[in-house]
Parts: structure tokens; sequence; C-alpha cells
């Protein structure tokens, strides 16, 4: 699929555990890039977070005729500097609405490859950047692979909300079952509530266990047929054991996907909600995810 | 309901029709108060638009001990002036979310107390408060009276977008049928687009003839049955004929109220869509719609 | 200065006034980028405005290799578009805080060369593009012509003013001296006050007659001292000759820039004020105004 | 001055050095109430702040009559929910533009009573409170006292920014001597920059050692010739020493509050400025202050 080289695996004996998995998101984050970055691309969407940083570093590798007439659209700050100080062509997402292919990090994945992303309060403008993409693909670590959407990404759902109308929403999403919603704060940052770059508040709103009634899962089936086979790249097979027993992953039965999707049709549907931070197959979810694994290996979902 | 004298139809032979509607429409919010304001009231939402002057103007002439101690929440600038000017007492939909009635104006009221609301852009805040209220009544003047959504309101649906996602709602409304959405401008105020009071854009979406496609009209039926009984008071019968020949609504088969719920839901699931300015039953329609009549009279809309 | 053709003098004698001055405008735009649009330029400031089309048409016409490779930032949305439409580069201001000249229009143009800007209620970012320029060139029409500021353009100074400080803003400009300030309000395409693209209210301050205090221009000089030699093109000399007698320029005596100055200094240090319309010496005013006249003739301001 | 008890002094022996500040804070607190809340209050501004906190406990404690009619004016979110809990009736800002009285916190007092305030992001909205009370009061602990502002709050002076005017007010910055401004990150919760409540950035602008030129010292002067002079109670003279003896208040000398005052202007000057967290007199300094001590005492700045 490329030609270009791949860094051997990172996973030499005396690394640090921390190096290990740094090394790799690294290969995790150059294999999405050799794999989606198109020959002839024009427009590019690039993400943030820290695997995010690999993927620049990459396309900063690609021979220039490949790169030099590509405009980038980053989804946020940390993208936008990542793209100019990689001497990359910015552009913004108002301007474009077609791109070729969408870098992202995530929060969380379920193994239907839905997300929950937000973490960092900019899940609009990442959610915009992501449906402009005809492929979205993912990179990540292996902290982020999760059985169940809301279980491993302890706040709950990040939901971007007009401020006036906070506590109508935050009534709304507990007769909805979120256990503990909260509007976010600035933390040391800002006395009072976080405000997004769109002026915004943020309620992180957690539900338990992948929020999934038990009636609702009468026949555990693997995650597989829905999204993908999994794939290791150097590295030992334990997640792709554990993707072969489904019955180990968590309420993961038929109708889990549905419920991501009703909650997210749901929330989209409450007055007062700009957006939420689940990617699901009605807005967009990725085609294929790379995750950094702890033994230097990298993960990949979704279908090839 | 009330023993508080109305006071005298307003149609004299001598007046002019601008001062006939316009006695019609003092009409329809006294009697709109009269009839909906409570006698225990707590909280009371107060809307916005010509007639809602008059709404105001009632309750100011309510005894003080039913007023004293209600808080009035308004939907937007013109509203709170109102309130303040009355004396009333002044508070903010931010703080209450339950508010006994609320009262408001409407650029365009279907058979089945559909509405479009926007004109002012500032659907968001009436939505808001809309929703928050036991009770939603609306009081407009005779022009909003339509068979059809979209119909007699030309401008189409108002569409709160926040701004980088602009082009792309506009593809979406595209290829959902609308006839022509555009980017609302400030016009003599402001070059460039109109940005709304939470910092957005303004998309106004029409539609043709009710967005209804013929071959889903196979029924036609009486509104009556969804929306309830229509009635006039102090003059002719004429809207209530035609109420009681739906052939003559056009576009109001069967399935026209289905047909609008559909849009309302689909226009607010979209990506970078905040709000939108039909009002269903999804999030609040009134319970009922009284409307100034160009012969002097009142008609009203929905069950009692 | 330039080797590129000007077009001839639009003033044919059959045609309307207005087509004269829209000739006259175009002239003096074509004319302004012939003598400004620097050989090796990187950045170019593009402003708004009816005279400002015609700058852009006339930067599309220069050879590509003067245009290839230089960014156009934009003041606004219509810049944007002209930017976009005639093929040229777009950047953002966020972006480029150095650029080689800026192009812009203007409500009000003195004889020092204050200007005031905002009617479209865009100044901030107007300003903030002009301030980023090295040179900054002003094209208008004959109207924008004044003997002082807040003469000829009758709603007053614009000033963006953050919208819990309006009240307080309007009682400070009053005690300053305005004659009824103003929340402008969004007309047609929005109820309540019109809202800027940084989310803020503007208020139109007028003041009387240039805001000099008769007492305050004990001795009348010519403005070209200051503000250069005036100049007319293919026209008749008639404002040559009013430049010439300074005493029949109202209010424009000794003192008249400063208190432009002070008024402008005094704005802006009122909390709650996050900029005004006034643009002067201490932030930026042209190094040259060009002016389409009635008669189709361009008049010029400042020194070559 | 008041017939309320003020609770005990609480340097009790055996209470942790928490404590004791604690029970000091809470003494400063109360004893600011006491002597400048009116006696026919009608609108009290609230600010924020652990000792806040204690000023909103008094004045909940004042009998009823004193407090039932008065209105509350928040200046950001934790004062809102404060006045609200403590049962008080809650105004905002943007009605009410002649205060009684405002009680504050400030992250920086110096000796002439100048402030700076914004660690929080929210110093707009404070110095708008602030500005519109007759009377200024500032509460805090003995950690805020300064010989001179940006010495003991390390982040420097913050600014509320236009966002596309940020990297413009950073080069301005740094030619007016500040050592490293930087754009305020939202940290752990927000990605890129914090964002203020009017949808603005913050930068974080250090100045060496209270920005004054060793040169502008040469005859340093007690503070208290302009600040009043210091008091204790209920502890040690150690404070009333250290004024006592000017030479030790470092950069405290001629010319330290002009500079104060100049730098304050010049920021406000800036294009993209909206406003600065330096309350000094051309806006609005405290006439008193209220300083829990570390030994459980309160130190009093400013004219009785």
């Amino acid at each position: 699929m490329t030609t270009l080289a791949t860094p051997a695996a990172a996973a030499a004996p005396t690394l640090s555990p921390a190096a290990i998995i740094e090394g790799a998101k690294r290969l995790a984050a150059y294999r999405a890039v050799d794999e989606h970055f198109p020959q002839n691309a024009r427009y590019v969407g690039i993400g943030s977070g820290s695997t995010v940083v690999y993927v620049v570093e990459r396309i900063a590798q690609l021979p220039r005729d490949r790169t030099d007439h590509v405009v980038f659209i980053p989804t946020g700050f940390q993208s936008k500097e990542l793209i100019l100080k990689a001497g990359l062509k910015l552009g913004a997402i108002d301007m474009y609405t077609d791109l070729d292919v969408v870098f992202d990090g995530a929060d969380e994945v379920d193994p239907f490859l839905n997300c929950i992303k937000g973490g960092g309060a900019c899940l609009f403008q990442e959610k915009l950047v992501a449906i402009s993409g005809r492929k979205f693909v993912v990179v990540a670590d292996f902290r982020k692979l999760s059985p169940s959407l809301s279980t491993h990404y302890a706040p709950g759902i990040p939901i971007e909300v007009v401020p006036p109308a906070a506590q109508y929403v935050l009534s709304r999403l507990v007769a909805l079952g979120s256990t503990g919603p909260t509007i976010r704060m600035g933390g040391a940052s800002k006395a009072g509530p976080c405000i997004t770059d769109n002026g915004n508040f943020i309620i992180d709103a957690p539900f338990q266990d992948g929020f999934i009634p038990a009636s609702a899962s009468p026949r555990p089936i693997s995650p597989s047929v829905d999204a993908g086979l999994g794939e290791r790249v150097g590295g030992s097979d334990v997640l792709g054991k554990e993707e072969g027993h489904p019955g180990a992953a968590v309420g993961m039965g038929v109708g889990a996907n549905e419920h991501v999707e009703e909650l997210a049709k749901t929330l989209k549907s409450i007055v007062g909600v700009v957006e939420h931070g689940i990617f699901w197959g009605g807005d967009k979810k990725p085609v294929m995810a790379y995750f950094g694994m702890e033994d230097g290996s990298v993960a990949v979902r979704g279908h090839h």
C-alpha cells in the first residue's frame, strides 16, 4: 500500500514502559498515514491529541510533491500549530466541505468503532471536520480501546450546550439515566464554567456501563461482525483473542450498537444541545482505527 | 373564566382597517391573558412581537396581588424592556426551568398548531422558554394563520447554525429539498451575516408548499381532528368554514403533521444546527392560539 | 509608478450621474492599486465596501507572477468572498501581523485623513487589519470626504461594546457630549440589538459638528500642512481650491486633529469599549486616500 | 459603626495554621461587611474568591429587613451561586449601573491599593461591577499583599483579548517590556486557549519586579501618604512596621503609582485589548482592603 519505510518496532528490551508505548503510538500513526494518505490528496483534516503529533510528523516526511498542493484543515488550536510548524498549508473548515481523509484521536473507541471525543472540549469542530471527510481514520493508544462507550472514559459523554439551556439539559440527561451529569468547570484556568471555542458550555454526562440495559443484550455476538476484523502488527495477539471471545466484552451484545445510536440521536434532539461527543454511524465513525499498544505493537480495528 | 372586564370590540365602523386589526390583536392578547394567566402564578414567560405588547399591557392591568410575586422570564431584548417598563419582576431563563405559562407570538401557525418562529433571529431563546412552560399560548394576527408551514411565511424556516458549519448545513438543506436556503445577511445594520445573540448564523430555508410531496397526501382530513375546534368571537365565521372544508387547505392531508415532525427532527439532527424555528409537538407547540382578525374579531385555535 | 494601462476617464457626456460616479470609483481604486500594490508583495489586506470591489478587480488584472504568491487577508465576510471569487489566495488576520499594504473603504474622511469606519459593524477586524499594514490606503467616493468627522456620516461614531457594559458606556458617552448615543438594532434581520462578529453590541455615538468646541479653534490652518497636498486627476480643481481656503473648512482649525485624537483615546479607555470607529494616527490612518468624484475625476489626499 | 457582634478572634493556640488563616479571612470579611454594608442598601455587588464566601455568609446574618429589598449583582458564576444559596435577591450588571457598594477579592494588592484581578479569567465583569459601585471594598488573605504589582502574583497581568488580535497584542506586550507574555491555555478542562465568558482569550503578561525602572525611583516615600494608614486588629503590628519603613518596600518609590497608571492606560489603548486586570484609580481601586493574616489578625489598608 505504501513504499515508505516504516521504522523498526520500538519495543527494544531496555526501553521504559512509557517509551515503549510512545514508540507504539508513533508506529500506529505512521501506519495510518502510510495506508490512508491519498496519492493525489487535495484536502486533509488534522485532529488533535498526543498521537496526532506523529501523524503530522509522518506527513511532513512524505515527498514534498505529495503534500505541497494539499490544504490541511485543523480541528482546533493544537492542530493549527502542528500544521504550521510542519510547514504545511493551512486551511479552515468553513471553506472546505469535502476532505479526502481526516486523521484524529479519540477518547474511547468501542468494538463497533463508535467513539467518544470531546475530552478537550473541542468536539464540535472535530465532528464537523470528521463528517467533512470521505474517510475518517482514528489513531490513539491502547487506553482508548473499550468494550463499550462510557466505560473506560470516566467523565462520560461530553455535550456542548448553549449556556442558558444548561439547567434544562441537565434535567433531561438525568431523565435519560445519566448518573450525575455536571457542567464542566474551567479548573485552574478559569473560575466558573469552561467555555468552548463557540462560546458554549460543556456538560459531562456519565452513563453506567455503556448505558445498556441488561435485558437488551440477549444474544452476544462478535463485534468483528460489525466492526471488522481486529489485527495486530509487531506484537502479541492478546487483543485478537479477546475479540475472538466476544462473551468477554461486557455489554457488547446484540443491540449495543443500536443503543449507542439511539442515545446519540436522542442527545442531539434535546433543545440546547449543540453537539455531543459520540461519533457514530449516523454522523461519522472511523473506517479504521490504529492503536499503539502497551507492548510496542499496533492494533488495528476496521475493514481493510 | 375571568372577572376582568374585556374592552368593547374595537370594530367601530369609522375605524381604519389598520386600527381595526390593532384592536383585534389587543382583544386576542387580552383574552389569552384572561384565560391563561394562572391564579397563583409564580413564573411566566413573555415572548416578543407586536401582539405581545398587548399581553404585557393586560398583565399590568391585573390586580397587583396576582402579579407582585410573579417572576417574568423574557425571550429576548424586547420582552425584557416590556417587562421592566410595566414594572414587573424580571427573571432569566437560565435560572428557571419550570414556568406556569408562556405567551409568545409566531411567524406562521398551521392547523395543527405547529408554528414557525425566528423571523427575528431569536428562535433559540424563544424555544427554550416555550419548552420550559407547562402551557405555551400563542397570540398573533390573522396573517400568521396558514394552511401549512412555509406557505405564508416566505423566507422559510429560520435555522440557527454554528458559523463554521454554514456551508455544510446549506448543502444538507439542499439535499433535503429546500429551495434556495441562504445565510441571512445583516442588512442595513451589519455588513456580512446576521449574528444571533448566541454568536451564530441564521440560515433561512424555504420549502415548497409546506414541503409535502403530493403523493404523501392521499386522504385529506380536517385539521380540527388534530388541532381542536376553531372558534370565532365577535366576528364572522369565515375561518370556521374553511376549517370545515379541509379540501381547501392546501397540503393539509394525511401526513401533513407527520411531515412537519419528520422535518423538524431531521433539521435538528444535522451537525452544525443549534436549533430551528419549527415549534412542534416534539419540543413544544401551543395548547391554544389567539389571532386578531381583519374584521376586528378574534379567532381561537386549540382545545379548551 | 506603474506600466499598467489605466482606463480612459469614465466621464463620457452621455453617461448617467450614477454611472459617472461609478466610473470614478473604479478609476480611484485602479489608481490606488497601481500606485501601492508592491512589486514583491507577500501579504495584502483587503477591506470592504463598494469601491473595494474595484480594488480586487484591478488586483486580479495584475500579472499572475505578481499575485500568485501573495496571501490576501480579508477584513470580513464580503472581502473573503471577493478574494475567493477573484481566485486569489486567502489568509486570516490571526495568522499574519505584518502586511505590506491594506486597501479599505471608509465612511468618512477628514482633511487630516482621520477616518470613521464601522457603518457595517465590522470596525474591529477592519482596524486590526489596518494596524497590521505597513501602509493603509483608503478608496472611497466623494460623499465620504468631510471637513470634520461626525459631520457627513450622520449616525455618529460606531463603538463596539461588550453587551453587559452597554448601559454604562451609554452614560459615559452622554457625559462626553455625545448627542443621543444609541445601541444599534438589528433592523429587519434581527429583533433586538445588532450583534457583531465578536458577539458584541454596536453603539452609534453622534457628536455635534465634529465635536470641536469653538473656543478650541483659535488659529485655523490649512489641513494640507498636516494631511498632505490635495490633488485631482482627470477633473476640475474645486476640491483643491477648498483645501487652499482653509477658512471654508468648518471646524478644521488648530486643534481639530488634536480633538479627534483626544476623543479616540478617551473612547478606547472606557471600560466596556472593545474598539471604536475612529481610525487616527495613534492606531492607523491612511497614508493616502483616493476618492471617486461626482464629475468622474479622482481626488487624492495625502503625501506622495 | 455596627451593632452586630463580631466573632471572637480565631487564633486559638490549638488550631492548625490553615484554620487560623481561615478564621482570619472570615474575620476580615465580617469586618468589611459590618463597616461597609449600607443601612439602606439597594444594590450590592458580590465578587468571587474564597474570602467572598464569608462576605455572603455575613450578609446572610444581617437582619432580613436590611437585605430583603436589596438586589445583589454577581461578578460571575460563583457569585451567582453564592447569592442564590444565601436566599438573597439576584440581579444582573446589565440592568444596574449604580451600586451602593461592591465587595470582591483580588489576586494582588499594592500599597496604593492598586490591584491585580483576573486569575480566574473573569476580570471584565469584575471590573464592570467594580466601576459601577460607589464604594469598592476588597477582602483577601495576606498572600495578596504585595510591595508592588506583578511581584507576588507570578503569572503577570491578565489581559482579555479579542482572539484574532492575540498575536498582535503579544507583540505589543513584548515591546512594552513584558517578560514572556503567553496566551492562557485551558488546562485539563479544554485543549487550546482558555475562553472567557465573553468569548475572548486571556493573555498573562508578567513584568519584572513591578515593571518599574530603577531610575524611576529616586525618592522612596511611605505608601501611607497615598494609600492611607495601615491598621491591624487582633494581631501583631509587623505590617504596620513595614509600612512605617518604606525603604523596605521594594520598588515602591516615587512614581510607582504613576507607573502602574501609565501601564494600565497603555494596555487598554492597545487594539485588541478588551480589558486588563489592573484595577487602578482611573477605573476603580478599593477605598479599603481587608486582609486575613497568618496570625489570625486582620490587616486593613485605606482611609477610614
